[in-house]
């Protein structure tokens, strides 16, 4: 899993000791979970001293909050970085926020899963960081769907509900995806798509954006 | 979250200290993650002496795959009554299974939770045998939306991906249900065989199954 090339896909201001913890510290968590693993074996194999390991996180739980911090601001960069380039059709936004999703969730597996499975291993302040900042992820995904639905390009009743459908199998897309698998992300990413069109009603009744 | 109910949801042939065991266990590999919680506490909580529970259960792990097991083989049986009381109309079928598996995650949350966060901490003979039930779960999804396509009362040129982002969609209201939310576990289900309808294409071009 390509824990230390997706950790370091955008440029960080934490110093190299510090991003060798974060690295050393994801695999730990996936291995042992987050109770498992100590701080004291974290900077073992880091190769960082007990005491610098202090000095760059004061402690275990400031390690989990910084890699579901990172992965999670990437996202939403991403996501919009998508939208803005899709131009204004509902569909096309749609299809490509979900393409975004997608791929980031086929290039960092291991912190999407750790941010999945260890959200409740948060400080209650730290949990409400996180989950705001899902929010957020979320309320890119609505803003489209309710745009779609505005204007009648989509046929959706329950949106919210389709909005957490589409979230929620585009994130799973992280616990089963494997590199040496048969579909390239971007195939993957492709046919996502098209299940989005399909959930949101896109093109009912039109030739287009569905099957 | 109804961890005690639900474990008992169906007759055991487990003696009820070890009922009493299991229980806490799930709780405890909750709140702490499988490695964070150890036998003694689990024995302790249980009101159980040590050496009778691991007369229960030689090991943590097995309670672990206990609990899993468990609540798949309760899956399969609740997927298969469904199927087979929904006659044999493949979109009658698909939307009775996902209406079944949609509401198993409503109402053993907390066995869903673990069953995929902890997956990893079972032994690799375990975790086959787990794997082994799941991909009963998938043949039952598997079957309908083959069958629905083989008769072209779906449209849906990636049967096999469809059927994943189905289970993962349903799997995942284990996650964000709530019983004080708005919807009740019924509604959430109905919608759900929508959106599984819409996902197979099912009706496309005819009034009926979708909206």
């Amino acid at each position: 899993m390509g824990a230390s090339a997706a950790l370091k896909s955008r440029p960080s201001a934490e110093p190299d000791g510090a991003e060798a913890m974060l690295r050393v510290a994801l695999s730990l968590f996936l291995e042992q979970g987050y109770h498992g693993a100590s701080m004291r074996d974290i900077a073992q194999r880091a190769g960082v001293s007990v005491s610098a390991a202090y000095h760059y996180f004061p402690s275990k739980a400031d390690m989990l909050r910084t890699i579901m911090v990172r992965v999670t601001e990437d996202l939403i960069a991403d996501l919009e970085a998508a939208r803005d380039g899709a131009g204004p059709d509902p569909a096309a936004r749609l299809a490509a926020i979900v393409r975004a999703h997608v791929l980031l969730h086929t290039r960092r597996q291991d912190e999407s899963f750790i941010g999945n499975s260890e959200l409740r291993s948060l400080s209650l302040v730290d949990r409400r960081k996180v989950v705001a900042l899902r929010d957020r992820v979320g309320q890119v995904f609505k803003d489209v769907v309710a745009e779609g639905c505005r204007r009648r390009v989509f046929s959706q009743p329950y949106a919210a509900e389709t909005v957490r459908a589409i979230l929620t199998m585009c994130t799973a897309v992280a616990g089963w995806y494997r590199a040496n698998g048969p579909d390239r992300p971007e195939t993957i990413a492709e046919r996502y798509a098209e299940l989005a069109l399909r959930l949101v009603g896109a093109g009912r009744g039109e030739e287009g954006h569905t099957r």
